[in-house]
């Protein structure tokens, strides 16, 4: 078969679905395919909450419902090849489609480290695949114990969430000598393994896994440091790579990282072919170097740069780079990050100070439900200005960080946070005379 | 006695209080002195949350603790005149302290309308006095029907509370055709209307109170339609007035408003005296008019402004003017308000568009304790850049006002905030391909 349209998206995730709703905003006539090989998929960021929090797994499916409102065609099939002089893609089911405009969203695949062992059953990366997701889930809760490898923010939420299964021990495990090493300082990924330990998870930093040993299925792990361990089961929570074949095989570029590279208007080197989302490569914001943020936010973000600006350039993009910015949540703790932490910017050779602020997340203490909040910005030591942010509290932290990174894509300076207008209320904030972002900006000035 | 200090804070609220500390923190050899009129006073946004969520009104204190810990001194007495060409204060105990300089942060006096009888007993304006407030409690707590008048965040913030209290029956009066009519367009208020009256307490919008009747104890309240209610007592919610009296005394200048006049570093037309908080004028962040905004969080910031431009300037405050900024709280419902509404901006003549988005506060949506969220952007039209929001939704939104709050100041465009970069996570946020500010920013750029 072959069918001619004006916008063609391959992928279905969150990048995929909000380039092509935007792209019916931007251009109601045009007509809109989107091709995703995976039937039925999962909300990526509620995966971890399908094994115990949401009652039926089908609850976090990521629906065609925005897709269908719009209008916008979708077809089950996987893009195999990409032939750019012609302007066509082919199709695992042998069919072709003629495009316009090409956005390639499509994403990136989970890690598989070289463990030997690491494809015996009922060890599970994190695919994206709902039927895939429903059989990890059952396998999980068959389990005596599972362990957990990985202990970035996908670690740490599994590990929460499959200590809340009745009759599991959780073994988290972690190379490095802490939890959340790469978005946290030592004194916050420090409050995440206390929740996770008090929770009855077995926390293994500073350990790396040698062997998964047994037969068809996994029946123990065995550490750098020859120690054993009885599993039945792992969960892989190590990041994953871009996901390029197709792209690179049309000759379409990698910037200097493992990304599709892209110019700010989300671009490929071929005009008419946009990437966006975990396949498309990511400039820092400070430093423009390629850095490897995969975040359903930014594949939003890029996906409607990319959607509003396919046949002419429509939303300005300033040439701000990519800053990591997320939180996270381990059983009522809150812990969000935004640009660089203090390691990462002295890594980097910046020249910073930073400043912390401890309090109370509601005013006066004694208000039901108040949590201790901690906040620590990052400035450069010269200009002054806000480089990167943690905080850690109750839920009001999930918003609080977002205060933040627009602190730090609007590059806003020390003395500005230290005069900031702020809203504050005795159940939702600290008070005004303690807001911690405040406090803790002029706790850098006073350094 | 006569007494030299260097540095002279009078009102020992939460303006006074972080001017001290401020300029401690600044200032480290200067022996500063606080002279406070009222004893034991209560922490202002905390005061309607006295009548029953804390157990004990004294949890609501404003202490000492910061003053002492930053040696600070503290003295109880009400001074009375200034005398700016021999630099001293003298002060209703007969005591004189000599200044090098004066901070005056006198705060503001609840507004006592001119209506018949007002000035009975168990009518009660919101005073700051620990003492007072018991005994204003003690009188509600005894009531059967208490009538609150004024609809502003006061106001309904009392009447949220007082309905908490068992066989309390809660009646809040407003002159205007809304609540929060000030603070949020009509589509927001109602929220706030449709939560009180679930909660019982009854709202009469459009309605004058004309007269208190009673002999020393009010009995009921007559309004302008000539109809009577049965009351026991009254809290006054209906706004203040700067505490000018002592400064204008002494020849300080009042601005265009209300407020005493101070330029960027809040510095009166005597360099040697600042005034800070509900006594000193601001200044519109986008007219540059004179506006009675009177929020502790705002005079927070002029304290922190002028605590540490005492001697030097030191904390250059950019020429920006006051946002209204604020969150409130009715049993569960937040509601927040950063800059502009539609309908002010439209008075002040300012041509703008709004954008609108609701959603839910998690992700999916089926996650224990998810809220509905709203969110109304308002922009310049021509210029693109965000004057104003409003949020509506679950605690959440407390800090997500802040955000907009930020971006206000900033001036941001509305295409940085249809591009912007946040923070999403299940349990914290809407999701990413649904997160309100984007959302709101898209369909204001649609119009």
């Amino acid at each position: 078969m072959e069918k001619r349209v004006d916008v063609l998206v391959i992928g279905g995730g969150p990048a995929g679905i909000i380039s092509a709703v935007t792209a019916r905003k931007y251009y109601p006539n045009k007509k809109i395919l989107l091709i995703k090989s995976i039937g039925k998929g999962a909300i990526p960021c509620g995966i971890p909450y399908m094994f115990a929090s949401l009652k039926n797994p089908d609850e976090n499916a990521l629906g065609n419902a925005s897709l269908e409102k719009n209008k916008i065609d979708v077809v089950v099939d996987e893009a195999v090849k990409i032939e750019r002089d012609q302007k066509l893609i082919r199709t695992k089911n042998k069919d072709v489609y003629y495009y316009e405009k090409l956005i390639l969203a499509t994403g990136s695949t989970p890690i598989l480290p070289p463990i030997t062992g690491i494809d015996k059953e009922n060890i599970y990366p994190v695919y994206k695949d709902m039927e895939y997701l429903k059989k990890a889930i059952e396998g999980v809760k068959r389990s005596k114990n599972v362990l957990v490898l990985g202990g970035g923010f996908i670690g740490i939420e599994f590990a929460d969430e499959l200590s809340k299964i009745k009759n599991l021990n959780v073994y988290l495990v972690e190379m490095l000598p802490n939890l959340l090493a790469n978005s946290f300082d030592r004194e916050f990924s420090q409050l995440a393994e206390e929740k996770l330990h008090s929770k009855g998870v077995k926390i293994l930093t500073n350990t790396r896994v040698e062997e998964f040993i047994g037969n068809k299925k996994v029946k123990k792990v065995r550490f750098s440091n020859g120690e054993e361990l009885d599993i039945d089961c792992a969960v892989l929570g190590i990041g994953a790579i871009p996901d390029t074949k197709l792209a690179q095989d049309a000759g379409l570029d990698l910037g200097k990282g493992k990304g599709l590279w892209v110019d700010e208007y989300m671009r490929t080197v071929d005009a008419d072919i946009f990437a966006i989302g975990d396949c498309a490569g990511k400039r820092d914001f400070f430093t423009r170097k390629d850095i490897p943020v995969m975040l359903a936010s930014i594949a939003t973000a890029e996906a409607r740069i990319a959607g509003a600006n396919l046949y002419q350039l429509k939303v300005v993009r300033e040439n701000k780079g990519t800053i990591g910015i997320f939180a996270t949540y381990v059983d009522g703790l809150v812990l969000g990050s935004a640009g660089l932490t203090e390691n990462s910017a002295k890594k980097e050779g910046f020249e910073v100070i930073s400043g912390n602020a401890e309090g109370i997340d509601k005013h006066p203490k004694s208000l039901p439900g108040a949590n201790k909040i901690k906040v620590k910005l990052i400035f450069s030591k010269h200009s002054g200005v806000v480089m990167g942010g943690q905080v850690a509290g109750g839920t009001s932290c999930g918003e609080l960080i977002n205060t933040i990174g627009v602190a730090i894509q609007e590059r806003i300076s020390l003395s500005e946070l230290e005069t900031l207008q702020m809203a504050t209320h005795p159940y939702l904030t600290s008070a005004p005379t303690m807001y911690p972002l405040v406090l803790a900006a002029q706790n850098a000035g006073e350094k």
